[in-house]
């Protein structure tokens, strides 16, 4: 089994009130494909510029990660800045350079192209779109997005929403997307678009999972400390479809509902240190741990 | 066993998306004693004025609250006016009139100084103090407050909230009380004040209960529409001690989290109806199968 994922790698210049790092790693390819890593095997389809850290591309492989369909180009790599004040949940991105990402066309190798488990992170939908015609076999298409996209490119992405499974999304992006501020009512409206199931990440206040017939309400781990957010999305979409990947399960509603704890596991752990740091010595049994942590957590 | 209530019995005059209602039921007291009123006796001090309605009074009584607590004094009873706009987590209060509260003095009648559940709602700090001493033999202690309170009276707050076991608060009072925006440290700092317990109500995220050695979260139930926030509140702390006074357990963890499952059922069902509507067709059945209906919400 395998999980594809189209995503960025990147640097990140980061500030938070815990400090400021400069031109770390970063991506949405990067975090997803790492969080599923304990779960599956993780494909990446992305670009990355001559300046980007042969170390980083070891340390990917490292973790069994396939980066057949990681292309290197002359330029510079995707860059974004971005500062988090007191409250995590809230961002501003100070600048964002897509340098070889400009006018990339995701392609994938001949051997994913028959891979059954794809994540779409939040690139261009109309790139998303493109994506979907290669993908010959899906049991299981997620897409992600932005902020950016929902107010630049709404058609294309609504066009994309209806030919996907799952749709991850934050609450903000939820209620921009269907213009309805009540979450449950908004995640309704998009299953009607068309998904099975939607994930609602409420940062702090953990996720809502809903499928046509149900509704699953994951609290977040109780994080004293969020050093740096970013990632958090990513990764939990990356612990969510690495599970549902090596269950080789879809649509059963409780390995959705586990999916969805393992993706909040992991997002959990990785705001607890800058970039990917927390992957260096993140182990399954401490993912194992915080699982049945989350079970004590809510139970009554 | 018997829930004492020290609260308010008012008017109110609320406005929310889904139409306006003039000079209706409302007040602390009302809606925790109702809420309680399902698993315990309630027992209401507070004073109303001439005008409250005896259809109310007789409400009350049919609910078996006993109301040898209140008085009926000369005057208009409290009033208070608020808006809600889409956010049904925010409100603005439009006017807030005392009337009969202005120089009301609680006072316990003597059967009820010997109860051991006891409530203080949002009122004065300094009656909050005065009414503790005369409490003989107190097995839980519970307190709510509001911004007012804690921004004018800070220090008289503080000094009740090492007297009581059990703080409720939603997030906001928490983060302003403690000025700490992370909300599980900031439960932790309320906890090193005194309390055994600390509730803080999240709106449509639920709620997180700290105690010496545990964290619990509840998600709120997935409602779609919010008719009238007012009062929720005071019907998760009436659910919640109404619960726990009729188990005659105070402590055990396991009926801490029972509780706050309760207290949420019954701010779930309140939001459905205007003011006090929903509890005149409320019935224990309802409330146990939404109970049940939780335990799927969070079950993986």
């Amino acid at each position: 089994m395998s999980l594809v994922i189209i995503g960025s790698l990147a640097f990140d210049t980061i500030e938070t009130p815990f400090g400021r790092k400069e031109r770390i790693i970063g991506g949405s390819g990067t975090y997803c494909s790492l969080a599923a890593s304990f779960f599956t095997q993780s494909k990446i389809v992305g670009v990355v510029g001559e300046d980007f850290p042969d170390e980083t591309i070891e340390f990917l492989k490292g973790k069994k990660i396939d980066l057949k369909g990681l292309e290197v180009r002359p330029g510079k790599s995707f860059f974004w800045e971005g500062h988090y004040g007191e409250d995590p949940n809230k961002r501003t991105t100070i600048k964002t350079e897509p340098n070889v990402y400009e006018d990339f066309r995701p392609q994938l190798p001949p051997d994913y192209k028959k891979d059954e488990t794809v994540f779409l992170a939040n690139i261009d939908p109309d790139q998303q779109d493109e994506i979907l015609t290669q993908v010959l076999q899906p049991r299981l298409i997620a897409m992600d997005t932005i902020n950016l996209w929902i107010n630049q490119k709404r058609d294309s992405l609504l066009k994309v929403l209806e030919k996907v499974d799952l749709y991850f999304a934050n609450d903000e992006e939820v209620r921009l997307l269907i213009g309805e501020k009540n979450l449950i009512k908004a995640g309704k409206k998009i299953l009607d678009r068309g998904p099975s199931f939607v994930v609602i990440k409420k940062g702090e206040h953990g996720a809502l999972v809903l499928g046509k017939d149900f509704v699953f309400g994951v609290p977040a781990h109780p994080c004293e400390e969020v050093i740096d957010p970013t990632g958090a999305g990513d990764s939990f979409a990356g612990g969510f479809l690495g599970y549902l990947d090596k269950m080789n399960s879809f649509d059963d509603q409780s390995e959705i509902r586990r999916a969805a704890v393992y993706g909040s596991v992991l997002a959990s752990f990785v705001i607890e240190d800058f970039g990917i740091n927390r992957f260096n010595t993140l182990t399954m049994k401490e993912i194992q741990d915080r699982f049945d942590q989350f079970r004590k957590l809510v139970s009554f």
